[in-house]
């Protein structure tokens, strides 16, 4: 995660802010391959990647928990203002996006085993497909922009939550149809199900970090807003 | 809210921290009022208080945008420590969860209008009367615990989640049957699906909150520890 400014009275009150960006990257980088792994193992239906998915959501946590106090140390210690204090704020927010994405990829494990249980074809799984890989890119892309603290990157990747959306809501429909077609597939399809309305949080929860980001870099609030009005502000004054 | 400490140097700050307390208090009666609306419109199918539901949710983002901005102002003007700090980290969490059960309550409401569509009989949605009261009582109960900042009742309330997860398991089984047995009821079952399990994510968020009650008294992190460990702590050297 980029500064706006990196310059302070004290060393080591940078190195500080240093260390918390850095294993924000490592939690995000952690998050996006557990996404990786719940999906290619939902897909496939590969039961060792699942169960390694489930027993692996402990070092997100784990971060979460560590960054936070991190975070109230050095706001105690330092009294950050300005820049520095939105990126404790942004840290504080993100961490927290971060973590309970970490949860629906460990529900999508879950689900994975469940399935191995109610019984789903290859050929419904199959429908996450495209679905998976879009909210994959999107959770990489926000990385990326979070990373560089890209605020026009943002606002590309808050867009693409349409898409997530639109994908979403034909793979319910389609899923549905397999539903009513056989009465005995209906608990393997509820599983998928659950699956995808995961994969659409993930994509709401991406938008959010774009939000912070925006927020970090423009100094303005833009949750609740539309994109629109996103876009008009990152384009402001340049 | 109650706080562990009232001295302060500054009159001005305490009225600062006084202020945001009460406006936490007045975010959480709006998304008490609405989650009891949403829920009475669903099971009696009653479109006016959805669409008011739906209408209103706007009121607990502005609260939770304008909270956020005081909670950032106060810390950069005043450089709180100690309890002062860890009330305002739990006010910053507190108000993420609170937003979430708005959003909650308002997709329980467009689920209300959708199921006017897709079609659902009133037996069916009465099995979401238990599950729906209970969550509301968790809600009016963590808000109560909250104001007083009382860890013990922190404790009891989170213990509550298992008989939310109990009765949405059994609400879940319920609704596969009724689908099972009827291929058309599938739509409109699916609705109550999905509001059923925007309840049982309320209880997830009020467990959060609960933690974070027991942060601020205890001044240590329970989060993804075990209730037990949380009750321990709680007990611990009164």
């Amino acid at each position: 995660m980029e500064r706006v400014s990196g310059q302070h009275i004290s060393g080591q009150f940078n190195e500080e802010l240093e260390s918390i960006r850095n294993r924000v990257m490592v939690m995000g980088g952690l998050v996006e391959k557990q996404l990786e792994d719940a999906t290619t193992a939902l897909i496939k239906q590969d039961i060792a990647i699942a169960q390694h998915v489930v027993m692996s959501d402990h070092k997100i946590n784990a971060l979460e928990v560590s960054l936070d106090e991190e975070c109230t140390q050095v706001i105690a210690k330092r009294q950050p203002t300005a820049s520095d204090l939105r990126l404790i704020m942004v840290v504080i927010k993100t961490i927290t996006d971060l973590e309970r994405i970490g949860d629906e990829a460990e529900r999508i494990g879950r689900m994975c085993l469940h399935i191995n249980q109610t019984g789903a074809q290859k050929s419904q799984l199959a429908s996450l497909k495209h679905i998976g890989r879009y909210v994959q890119d999107m959770l990489h892309e926000v990385l990326d922009a979070l990373a560089r603290m890209d605020a026009d990157a943002a606002v590309r990747i808050a867009k693409m939550d349409e898409g997530v959306d639109r994908e979403y809501e034909s793979v319910m429909r389609q899923l549905m149809t397999y539903m009513m077609e056989d009465v005995r597939s209906i608990p393997g399809i509820l599983d998928i199900m659950w699956s995808a309305r995961a994969l659409e949080r993930i994509g709401d929860r991406c938008c959010n970090i774009c939000e912070y980001i925006i927020y970090y870099v423009k100094g303005k609030d833009v949750r609740h807003t539309s994109i629109e009005a996103m876009e008009s502000l990152v384009q402001q004054k340049r």
